[in-house]
């Protein structure tokens, strides 16, 4: 994924969403919220934002709230430097300038999650060991995960990324990667739909504890190799029956396999051309 | 924290507490036992108390039960000696003491834990690494962690706190910190209010496995630095929304949503003055 | 504990166990399954036994059924030599003759498990490190646990121990010890009622993650002290209110809290002498 | 196991299932994949397949969907080109070739798992340690468990095996071996029947996870000798009671024990010859 990857040169996976309801896209972060609790990513913290598909300089996302409790009305639409469209009077996520400046910063970025996943954590503290990935499933976190210190530019902080300035910091940090580590606090991740990100953040920690395990049994370590990671990249499609798969599964363990809005229905909801 | 923040200058979020009607602690009490059985930071054993609002020489604990399986007519009265108020006659927890000697010696402790949490065990055995905050949702733990050993004062016991006077030894180890392990057993945790201290008591643990995994990854550790822990103690109130969203969540996972009080439920119900 | 303790000079609390009903015993038996299924003690493999009650030369196990599957009338009754005491068609556990051998050599022995929980699996067949008590709740395994491998005096097998000769070599190997580690296939636990030996062998795994999670730590181990197990055993008593909250605590938590048996059920049913 | 069991010398227990309905089969496949699911060796991805049971030249397998969400009408049948053998519209698995290669090179071999079990994955990229059979439950991977690098042969690929040539490549690898790693990507087990594969795939994992423990233990590691390995394998029945019970308690748990039938059911079905 490059910056190259921009809306004007959107596959056609993209063009579906971006034709679908606002109801679907409603729909599908309130399953991404569910999913990313069920798997053990988030818990009372971290969110999950997906960008506007009629509108690229605005994006979603839930209010401040646990991500399993999400609905549907929980969600609000927020400008790219993280303040309310609209009239919103709700209290939202003191963090969500994490996902402003991404999508501020990455015109080809669809969806953004930060999150605290217990088993990244290690990765941001411990200087000897780079998180790469080492399974084919952890492969869309990408060649290089870097790692973002609030410390560096800001000092003693809460570690929190309460603004824009901050929020851009670790924008840059991330570059044209997919996955930025953030040092005692957690990770973002940046994708091309929700799904993807989804899907990323779910073997995100996967990829960590195989690593930290190999570590332990000791000798070599056969990390991905760059072609293969690309050969990944350029297979990946979101809505793909592979990707689908993942996506309707970990739906139905979450509880709402009844939200699922399948590939197939978008495409007949969108008018003939 | 330190022992300047007594009662008397007792920030507003207390005040409200204060104010709040013995139902409504009695209530958040149970929430406090059921959220620590489901997050897997007591078993069969360990428990939970609160100062009682409207006396503080009293507090707030279960009779002699599982926290899971407590309900409000499990509570019982206790003075700072350990020995019931009123006329008890159901069987009490033997380490009750350890709650009595914390409130006695920390006017500034409204709430207090004892658990087994097993990530916490082998940090009160092992002597190569310190238990330090590493992460943000840990720095509540706070810059020391001291261990207390029984046996340096009483020999050889049966490792439980059973009378005031090894309550006493193991408040004075605690000090004016937030939590001390206790070698071989378990540790004890004090907070400004039931939120912070079953916050803390939970992240605990998740500290503690972050900082076991960054050793086996190797190479130098970034603790959190003495001036985040500051600011993130700055920050904290128990009944911001942040606060309150996580004590949602584990209430509604533990199954006892339904007796959650909203702080803003709670400010309604306090008398204008 | 050891052999002294044998029925003639059992204490105030076996007495009662003695003297209530079979049914009883046959649905505490029922429980213990559960529990030790629930506690991923047991999965499909792996069996908890109960002297009878009326006559110490027969014990109840269930037929071959998984622990979790267990119903009353799986129950049967085998002999010391580990065959059926009546007309009994069902397929028996092809390893009952541990329970058969150690009840045989063990008369303060009233209870016994064999199961395979995986973490105890490691201290089995790694030479390195010693199980040993490091925490409270572990200290009923004892000072020593020893290691039995069965390729020592029977040469190459299946690892199960399926006759008399094997089970006998086992119990020796046990001596006057609580627990055995079994080379390669899991471990055997020997108590002085149905929940303590129950309890143990829950704790056992939760010892042996905290030894092994002390050794990664590094420096130092502190175990228990020889003292303070034995002060923990002199504390003991299966029918004590702390014991009981283990017991109806996790029962509560396999799903069958309405078969339990309170102590004092116990007493009032025993007839005035 | 060896290729000179073939099914002209099939064992007993091999005609009763050859002799059962296809109903049965398929129903035992359904619960294969509900097995897999709910003890974790499979998630979204990973599959199972049995041979059919009237011709030997094709097998049965899920079309393209999660193990956990399978049921008897999403069951397809494929040739040993992995094509389907009538007029299949469904989207079939990518990487069904792994299935139709191992079932071409063995014709021991009667039924295949491949999955991405997390605990095996370390195994397959860290060049000091061998996995090996350390605990008798995992005596079935076999003496030696040769990893497979898609890498050596085909050079920078998604690591997917998506055509014959590479399930033939793997084929080879897995030799007359049980289980093959997959560098970067999970394992293929092979068995004489669909419960022996599946209880292999869960104690693989457990075994793995064994020997990861033991390594951080220290010391001489004692792994099972050959000759337990034989030992094992010759005593081992599919439709033993001491399996079935495995194969009952998984079914139960993952909530198909409806779906089960017993061996004597299908016994009884059997027309008398």
């Amino acid at each position: 994924m490059s910056n190259d990857e921009c809306i004007g040169s959107a596959p056609f996976d993209w063009i579906i969403i971006a034709m679908s309801s606002l109801d679907t896209v409603f729909q599908d972060l309130v399953i991404a919220n569910r999913i990313l609790a069920k798997e053990d990513v988030v818990d009372a913290y971290g969110h999950v934002s997906v960008r506007h598909p009629d509108d690229p300089s605005c994006f979603l996302i839930a209010r401040s709230l646990a991500p399993e409790l999400v609905a549907g009305d929980d969600i609000v639409e927020l400008g790219l430097d993280g303040q309310p469209v609209g009239d919103e009077k709700r209290t939202l996520y003191l963090e969500r300038f994490i996902h402003a400046a991404i999508f501020e910063a990455r015109p080809d970025v669809m969806a953004v999650v930060h999150a605290h996943a217990e088993d990244t954590l290690a990765f941001g503290i411990a200087s000897a060991t780079k998180l790469r990935p080492v399974i084919h499933s952890g492969s869309f976190i990408g060649t290089e995960v870097p790692v973002w210190d609030i410390a560096d530019n800001f000092g003693d902080t809460n570690l929190l990324v309460t603004n824009m300035e901050q929020g851009r910091d670790l924008a840059k940090c991330l570059g044209s990667n997919n996955v930025a580590l953030m040092r005692g606090h957690g990770f973002a991740s940046a994708g091309r739909s929700l799904i993807e990100v989804v899907r990323m953040s779910v073997y995100l920690p996967r990829n960590a504890r195989t690593l930290m395990r190999a570590k332990q049994l000791g000798g070599t370590i056969k990390y991905l190799s760059q072609g293969e990671i690309n050969a990944r990249n350029r297979g990946y499609s979101p809505y793909s029956t592979e990707t689908w798969r993942a996506w309707e599964y970990w739906a139905s363990k979450a509880g709402c396999g009844d939200m699922l809005t399948r590939p197939d229905d978008v495409r007949s909801r969108v008018p003939e051309a």
